[in-house]
């Protein structure tokens, strides 16, 4: 049904991450998930094991904490590899096309923040141009991204709360996964 | 006088960065230049080196190839590790206070691409909210960007080419980092 590339340095201290992932997997028993971090410590990521990976799937979705208004380092090390000229792009680089292409990530701080005269001055959105466009150059189809703020300890929030908030952002990706299937 | 944070995988094969931190170095004595790709290549970036660098500098210029309209994955991953909490933000995070935030960057494709109904759709600074908000967050000057196109040999443009653009860029960045001074 989906894949999902996971992209957290510390997933088993996570509480956002490990609980969107979790709640994935015991709704829905059709869901890949590989996390990236895992599988390569070092970051020597395998280019062919990957893209086997994605021709298996339809939908593809990137889990991850927002850090630094972008993606983790792993994630762009993972597109910098595995989106091969040939294989995500170029004149026979059409291996991806018609794919769905979904971020879903968590964002440490809160959401009044993310505006003008907010802490973060940009909405969400202005920081997202490089997926899109990404999406649009290997030929998938991109989905909005969806997201959830206050997801860091240190904000305040209890981990029961952001347990909570995980779980229901577990339930929207999940009826977004049923409606693309 | 200024910071020279280079990012590039292959920077002996490159043409344009090469060029660029060639020219640099043969104009200026007063720049240092770290290539944190050769420091680093397992990703294990020390965070109390380079933070330990930075204090020195009052101008900080990023020189990298565009890559996924983003910064290659060890320069995120440096700013990931480098830009710690209660150095470059938080309550006694005020380290980088008043340093010069610059991003310079080679892009391969061709300028008319980078618009809406090109083939990039967007413009390059659409691209950079999450550079520019990095630069707010940690208190750094955003300086503008500076960049160039069609440093990809597959684009058509012969070495020598992207060499006289290349020297072209670095005495642009020459003369802002004399401004800047």
């Amino acid at each position: 049904m989906a894949l999902i590339i996971l992209a957290h340095p510390n997933i088993k201290n996570s509480v956002a991450n490990k609980t969107v992932i979790e709640e994935l997997q015991k709704n829905n028993t059709d869901i890949e998930v590989r996390d990236i971090y895992e599988l390569y410590p070092d970051f020597k990521i395998d280019p062919k094991a990957e893209q086997q990976t994605l021709l298996k799937h339809k939908t593809i979705v990137f889990q991850y904490p927002f850090y630094w208004y972008n993606m983790p380092a792993i994630l762009k090390h993972w597109f910098d590899v595995v989106y091969e000229y040939q294989f995500a792009f170029g004149s026979k680089g059409d291996k991806l096309e018609g794919k769905n292409f979904l971020s879903s990530f968590t964002i440490g701080g809160a959401k009044k923040e993310y505006k003008t005269f907010g802490e973060h001055n940009f909405r969400i959105h202005e920081f997202c141009k490089n997926l899109e466009q990404t999406a649009y150059k290997s030929k998938m189809t991109y989905i909005d991204p969806i997201y959830f703020y206050e997801t860091s300890l240190t904000a305040g929030l209890s981990s029961d709360d952001i347990t909570v908030k995980a779980k229901n952002h577990a339930r929207k990706l999940l009826a977004i996964l049923n409606d693309l299937a």
